[in-house]
């Protein structure tokens, strides 16, 4: 497969070509000036802007504009409940606790239980028991009650299928199908879908009878559905959602983008013991390192392409001069991949340890962050 | 166009050939048998089932098994609320309510206000505001309070749209496109719809957590949603919805089954005086009779396409001696098009005079009629 190819909000196949999607999906690169206006509202970047993890936006300019003349926004991210958290899933809802913490902002967030229904080929029931342990890790992160609202598609129908039906009024099939490669054997269902997709971004303005601007921090892969929804905003006399988008965490297994069934297997849950932790790692996560010892020291390992050294720099080493001299050792071949894996091992069952005694407290919690009307 | 050749619940185009769509369709035609099993449960049968106007079913005689055994059934129909209702509407819910009466059952009466806005290109607002005016016709025909329940599929999306997201599952474009003609212009809206469409014949089973036999009274027109849902009633653990079927009202200009825009102005409408009824039917009631006096005494008028004849028959004259005679009458050249047309205009006024008081009555009940969880 071609480079980059396929990326739709349910299929990513093949190595992914950054550059290329930036450009098929028309979004700009976050560059060094919109860091330094960014910077402006907090001491330390996070991680995920430093490194280039959220690397593309839309309308982000245009946010902070409206921002600094008091015209505030929310944030509207979403999961798609279909299995276990893993801790790939983590980056995005982290950064965008930063965002809630640095702009003091509300945020909205979507449990997509019809959209896995429709894609995932799941009973309901499976669905919702996921729902609600993924609440918990969502929860367990230290999102604000009170300024964090869950919705879930199904149950918040009645607040949010009417403006669905406004959204769907103005998407042709034709449409969905360039944007999501559908064909006619797809389901009513899912050809439907994209237009629950696009609510969030307008319910804290339906409901508070004004426009309020909204910010979608995501995976670049779900660009699409606002590919779509974005055009269609103004018509129904919305503001458009400025997006800003993030890498796909590559799986545990290596960065060639395949999400296969067998993941959960593969993966590190953030409901592992530190045992499970240490085996997945180094078992299933993809070294850059050489075939043997003598070669290793003499070349060098690969960090571009070590998971290991990924899920440091995207997640788990906060510390610049920390990850440039793993980074530098690696390439030198001093840290032996075996190494590499004993610090990430080390770092992801810190940050589980604190996890999961915080995703335990969050099952009395769940009430406080569904949203009542 | 070709007889009968064009009929979707969205579209009737030229004359319709009931033979043509019974076949075409599927269905069963109501033959003598059946109707000698209905006559059972009443002392005389309606004029709709009569006169056949009420002409074809499905599974209708496993509906009666069942209730024979003890396992009752209700009643769904429902009104796409996008402008005022003429007395055209009425046949298919005077029929309803004799089957609610006759059988003691429950009715849950659909308002398909997200189908109105997709497919009418007219604004929320307004499809509401029919909404109002259309429940006031439906409470004032006499449906039972406590054994009636209105649904909106917008305002009870909470309990629809879960329901209708398993049968959207179920159904894919290629067969939406087939059963309604759709294209890949058509709004992604408007291809999901036939789910919600599906819902309300099991929203019984749903609460009651069994499974309850359904009844759909409705025009023919409407079977294709049915043709289709009914094959994912059983995939999602249901019993299929029986359904008998009615014949078309054909507008007052004429049987060719055209339902302009400017049927409003030309159709005799629910909330309208004795002048502007007579003045309606004077004008726009097609007439079978002949174009000069000498020429009608001499030849007779043709009932079977005169229309202030069919609403007669169909609606206004229960009393099948007085209609034979009229018919006779009609034929022979003794009644005149202008006398058959007063006929009909007293009748039409003695019926809107005790309906628009029911009407007002029904401006305090509505509450009574939405359901509530």
């Amino acid at each position: 497969m071609e480079k980059g190819n396929n990326v739709t909000p349910w299929e990513v196949s093949g190595e992914v070509d950054y550059n290329k999607l930036v450009k098929e999906f028309g979004v700009e690169k976050i560059d060094s000036k919109l860091l330094a206006r960014i910077k402006k509202y907090s001491s330390q970047l996070p991680p995920q802007l430093r490194r280039n993890v959220f690397f593309a936006h839309r309308d982000f300019n245009w946010l902070l504009d409206e921002y600094e003349k008091g015209n505030k926004f929310f944030l509207y991210t979403g999961r798609g409940p279909s299995g276990p958290v893993h801790i790939g899933h983590l980056g995005t809802w982290i950064f965008t606790k930063w965002l809630q913490d640095t702009f003091d902002v509300d945020l909205w967030f979507q449990f997509t239980d019809d959209e896995k229904f429709w894609f995932k080929n799941k009973p309901m029931e499976e669905i919702h028991k996921w729902m609600y342990e993924n609440m918990l890790d969502v929860i367990a992160l230290g999102f604000k009650p009170g300024k964090t609202h869950f919705i879930i598609d199904t149950k918040h129908a009645e607040l949010m299928y009417p403006i669905a039906v406004k959204f769907a009024d103005k998407i042709n099939f034709s449409t969905v199908k360039s944007a999501f490669g559908f064909t006619n054997d797809y389901s009513i269902g899912q050809i439907f879908y994209t237009s629950m997709q696009a609510v969030p971004a307008v319910i804290p303005s339906e409901l508070k009878g004004k426009n309020i601007p909204c910010l979608i921090p995501m995976a670049i892969d779900q660009d699409p559905h606002f590919r779509v929804a974005r055009d269609v905003y103004p018509k129904l006399g919305y503001y458009k959602p400025a997006l800003i988008e993030g890498l796909l965490l590559p799986p545990l297994t290596g960065t060639d983008g395949k999400m296969g069934s067998s993941e959960s297997d593969t993966a590190v849950l953030t409901t592992d013991t530190p045992e499970m932790v240490k085996k997945k790692i180094n078992k299933y996560a993809f070294s850059g390192g050489r075939d043997t010892l003598e070669e290793h020291r003499k070349l060098g390992g690969n960090p571009d392409v070590d998971i290991s050294f990924q899920y440091l720099r995207i997640l788990f080493e906060d510390d610049d001069k920390k990850l440039d001299k793993i980074e530098k050792d690696y390439r030198s071949g001093k840290l032996l991949s075996g190494e590499l894996k004993a610090i990430l091992i080390e770092k992801v069952n810190a940050f589980l340890k604190v996890h999961q005694v915080n995703r335990e407290k969050a099952k009395k919690d769940i009430d406080k962050f569904i949203y009542k009307r």
